[in-house]
């Protein structure tokens, strides 16, 4: 696809899906997607940005006047409508709001009204409730003959109370198999769980995954029913909280690989910044024996085994903890089994590398001793990063701070400064 | 809950979820699962297989008698059923298979002619499927009719033409609010995605987030319908693939925070072990600059900062790299743009990182040479980080093997070496 062809190409634009219409923006270089969303607009389709990184969200909105754009988002579910207006800034808010039917802009106003990452926002209006007290026949009725005014298709009946409080849920397909007179409340599922609007996301998915939910109602603080979330929106949520933990344990902010250089380089910067510190201060332990080196070189070649050794080990039970923490497997009831293993872990796996560099370094350098100390120093620092690959992701979960983000400099500061200091140290007292 | 008190603790259990009992299992020590399993024994729900870890099933697994076993497998969905049992060694699966019913048996048993993690192995056989001639009427007859033939809860009919090939589908709610006298062929949705039982389960869960599916038709190789998947039996694949990124990019075989201590050992072992080979080669690079080291030992200080830089900003990159290849964000076509833009990112960040080592270690060690000799070694290394970090990814997953295990040793083994060689060997240049 490149310039001379972009215009026979809206042929075959025409056909395609809104997420590979979406890859397609993303995939094809700046200077074309100008001209790739002049074809697209006549009839621009708002659920491409669905499936848009954050970045390439911002370059089309721009693109486009606030009138078309109100078009397009109009013909959106209304969750979808939220999740694309939330982060815009309030002038675009304004103007995509103003242009938008009334009907429409209450229903994104009212969600805008729940926290960022709140269920209230994840949530779909669209759904179907009748009162618990209503037959089968009633209930066929009222979805024959409201057929207007309810969702084009759905799975389940919610059946409310006086209150509209949830009192249970009964698919389509069991409503239809009864006989008229069946009391919807002698059919329905009451153990269905329900999510207060202002759940934070985080806990939606746990819940969705831990009961293997398909869908779950959503209600307000008096628990009347407001919205239903459903399995497909969780999705999303799921992929973001897993992907959150990868890039943060490697500290990258986001993996949009969408945005600009001069974005990208200043968000990486600082996490390099925190490292840099780290770094200068295992080196300060290096300094400390400058004298020790320059007597035995031949610690300067193998100190940083130690250390490297250290961190990967410290880095393999950081990542299983941090993992275990956000899938809730670990927890207070088992804290202590778990990080006594991993400081055992370490230690054994601590005693074989001991061996095995003890054995290297000692042939090496043609020096026992050096042999000796590197595999003592090794032992230490394996055990201390089994030890701190559990007690720090744990200590910040405590603290409520997010394991994932500033576990790896912590860790890593431990394990470098163990490693030298252990390994110099132990030198300076044996060798010398 | 402990030795004493599990006895009265019947009583409580009795009313958990599966999901939550597999929780208490697995949190609960080591010696008091025992007990708990014979509290559960009498009615065991093998829906807990469904959430335990790998390890303790098979822990599980051993305490329950094979006829208990067959009973509580009997009552699972063919699918759980299938994920259960795949995982059992020939001589278990045989003995469980010889204790479940006729119909369930023959039902496993073709479920597992599938490839393991295939679209075959995902799917229920749990569906409603009807001719393509037929009206709306005869639909909901036959529905009512068969009730006891037809899954308890279902949301799609299935339309099929003569050889059973899958043409479209229609939700139950759209069903129920026609007339009796529509063609099923008239309100069908023709533009479903249907997918392959050999299908890897990787493939599926993109198509299902790709098109933000909620549940997809398996064929077999003639188009034939097999099956059905919906969106939940994919949420445990996205978390798998997601986790699985995370873990071998750290070195972690699994995650299984309740598996032995010796067995976890032994898993880590392998990686540390490759590991411990790149520091030797990175110490090897050292050494050969052992008397430059001896004559200026601020080098030894100083060289650490340079090499750990690199493989921190390498590591940005690279689980960048490594995520937008899982979620296919970069491709062929995109490759080489991602390629300079990263190295681009690197060299600015070398740059900036530069000025701020260079003028620190300028001052420590009251040397202006060599602050500029670190500076420019930051500079080629973070570059050479970006453009590894890129292109060893793009390179694995060329020659068809998975970036995220082997990427991150690689990337390493460079940023040392490279560190280490430009800032001693430009030491040894410069400063000698």
């Amino acid at each position: 696809l490149d310039q001379g062809r972009i215009s026979e190409a809206g042929g075959k634009i025409a056909g395609l899906h809104a997420a590979d219409l979406a890859d397609l923006i993303e995939q094809i270089g700046p200077d074309l997607r100008g001209p790739l969303i002049d074809l697209l607009r006549p009839s621009f389709d708002a659920e491409i940005f669905a499936y848009l990184s954050q970045s390439l969200r911002e370059v089309v909105l721009d693109q486009l006047e606030p009138k078309e754009l109100a078009a397009a988002v109009a013909e959106l579910e209304s969750d979808d409508a939220i999740d694309l207006i939330e982060d815009l800034d309030a002038h675009q808010q304004r103007e995509i709001l103003d242009n938008l039917p009334p009907e429409t802009r209450a229903v994104v106003e009212e969600g805008l009204t729940f926290p960022e990452d709140s269920a209230g926002r994840l949530m779909s209006r669209d759904l179907v409730s009748v009162p618990q007290f209503w037959t089968v026949g009633k209930t066929l009725d009222y979805l024959r003959t409201e057929a207007d005014a309810l969702p084009e298709d759905f799975y389940d009946v919610f059946i409310v109370d006086s209150m509209r409080r949830v009192v249970g849920a009964v698919p389509v397909s069991r409503v239809m198999r009864q006989k008229r007179s069946v009391r919807l409340a002698d059919i329905l599922t009451e153990d269905i769980r329900t999510v207060q609007a202002i759940t934070d996301q985080e806990e939606v998915a746990f819940l969705f995954r831990q009961y293997g939910l398909v869908s779950a109602p959503v209600v307000d603080s008096a628990g009347r029913l407001l919205g239903v979330i459903t399995v497909d929106d969780v999705v999303d949520v799921i992929d973001e909280e897993a992907e959150d933990d990868l890039l943060k344990l490697s500290g990258v902010p986001d993996t949009d690989i969408y945005r600009a250089v001069l974005d990208t380089t200043r968000s990486r910067f600082s996490w390099l910044f925190v490292n840099l510190l780290t770094a200068i201060l295992a080196s300060g332990v290096i300094s400390m024996f400058e004298t020790t080196i320059q007597h035995i070189v031949a610690l300067a070649v193998l100190m940083p085994i130690v250390a490297s050794m250290g961190g990967n080990a410290g880095t393999q039970t950081l990542t299983v903890a941090v993992r275990a923490l956000a899938m809730r497997e670990l927890s207070e009831a088992n804290a202590m089994r778990v990080v006594a293993k991993e400081a055992l872990i370490g230690t054994i796996n601590g005693a074989l590398f001991a061996v095995i560099v003890g054995v290297v370094a000692g042939l090496w350098f043609e020096d026992r001793l050096i042999g000796i100390v590197i595999g003592i120093a090794m032992i230490v620092n394996l055990f201390i990063a089994g030890l701190c690959g559990t007690l720090i992701p744990l200590g910040l979960a405590r603290l409520k701070i997010d394991p994932a983000v500033a576990s790896t400099v912590f860790l890593t500061t431990v394990t470098d400064v163990v490693g030298f200091f252990a390994f110099l140290g132990l030198a300076a007292l044996i060798l010398m």
